[in-house]
């Protein structure tokens, strides 16, 4: 099966059936999301893994009570990095030098000029940037949920702010940024899963030059 | 092979030796960045196919003289509407209903809230929220040249205001965002090429609950 295969296999779940996702499933996804490419290296967001039924009770009400939050086994919370530190650049680049048993200060003058360019940004441009990066990620786990034939609904549908209190992330520098509830599919109560998919044609989609 | 292992195979190509890829393998990456996922299915994005080896050149300089530019065969520009508007919102939501035989006001409150949500968002805030779904699309478009073992460079160091005015970008309502160079790798010249890839480990990706 080839990633167009698992791509028109897909579609945004609307109704799960409450049945668990295996965990190593689970796992690969996030270690698809861990191997996405991000800007200079700095993967600057993390994912929060939830399976605490209680916890996933709290964020119904949060995702406008979106029933994928709590009949998905897995919600995969993905929150950006308010904004870039040196300290974090610094760290990346040692930890990437040291792994690479290349000198310390390899590169040493690309990571201070993106640490000049990085902070001279406002916060929210820095924050923005961050939520790309996070969403390459987002867009790379979709399709790793796929090829595993997991279902998986993205979902932008929530409060940010009271998701960042109830997860506490402003303690870890992080701000929620979108989610990916996992689970399986309700065949039976799922309005959209005999939908036809539907994209905008590839002549309209690209513009060639 | 699995995404993951396609994952491990690729890496930001730093040295393309020229030589062109062919033609289908794009359109097989460009048919994956069409069916990603986007938030109510809007797609506010379009990608700019260049394979002009004269607008390449006079990309170069916009792009830091980055020489996978050029050396690459084709070069994928996404770029994101300038914000929401009514009329796309209408197009997509009547499109859908068509192609799926629904009658033509199905979804139609779902419709209006978004347009009213959007539509009270700062120009942007809108913005930023189509680059995010251009994101995902990028995303998997490199997960997919990676299944073709297509080199592929994400490119974000380049001047967007510059290219955009070089493509007439503002003329479609459409910013540039980020860039996909498609190529073939220069074993012999390529510093990266045989470097380790490096991440942060699973553990401090992941934060579980």
């Amino acid at each position: 099966m080839s990633i167009l295969d698992n791509l028109n296999w897909r579609y945004a779940t609307k109704k799960m059936n409450g049945t668990p996702v295996e965990q190593e499933k689970v796992d690969f996804i996030l270690e698809a999301a861990r191997l996405a490419p991000t800007s200079s290296g700095l993967q600057p967001f993390r994912i929060i893994e939830i399976t605490d039924p209680k916890l996933k009770e709290q964020i119904l009400p949060i995702a406008y009570n979106q029933s994928q939050i709590v009949d998905g086994s897995h919600l995969l919370v993905f929150a950006a990095y308010d904004k870039y530190t040196k300290e974090r650049i610094d760290n990346t680049f040692a930890w990437q030098n040291n792994e690479r048993n290349l000198p310390e200060d390899f590169a040493a003058d690309y990571k201070n000029n993106l640490w000049a360019t990085y902070s001279q940004l406002s916060e929210d441009t820095q924050f923005n940037h961050a939520a790309r990066q996070a969403y390459i990620a987002f867009g790379i786990a979709i399709a790793a949920a796929a090829e595993l034939k997991v279902d998986a609904t993205p979902m932008e549908g929530f409060n940010s702010a009271e998701l960042d209190k109830l997860l506490q992330l402003s303690e870890l520098n992080l701000k929620s940024v979108t989610i990916l509830a996992l689970g399986n599919r309700d065949e039976e109560n799922d309005w959209l899963v005999n939908l036809k998919k539907v994209r905008v044609h590839q002549d309209d989609f690209v513009i060639r030059k």
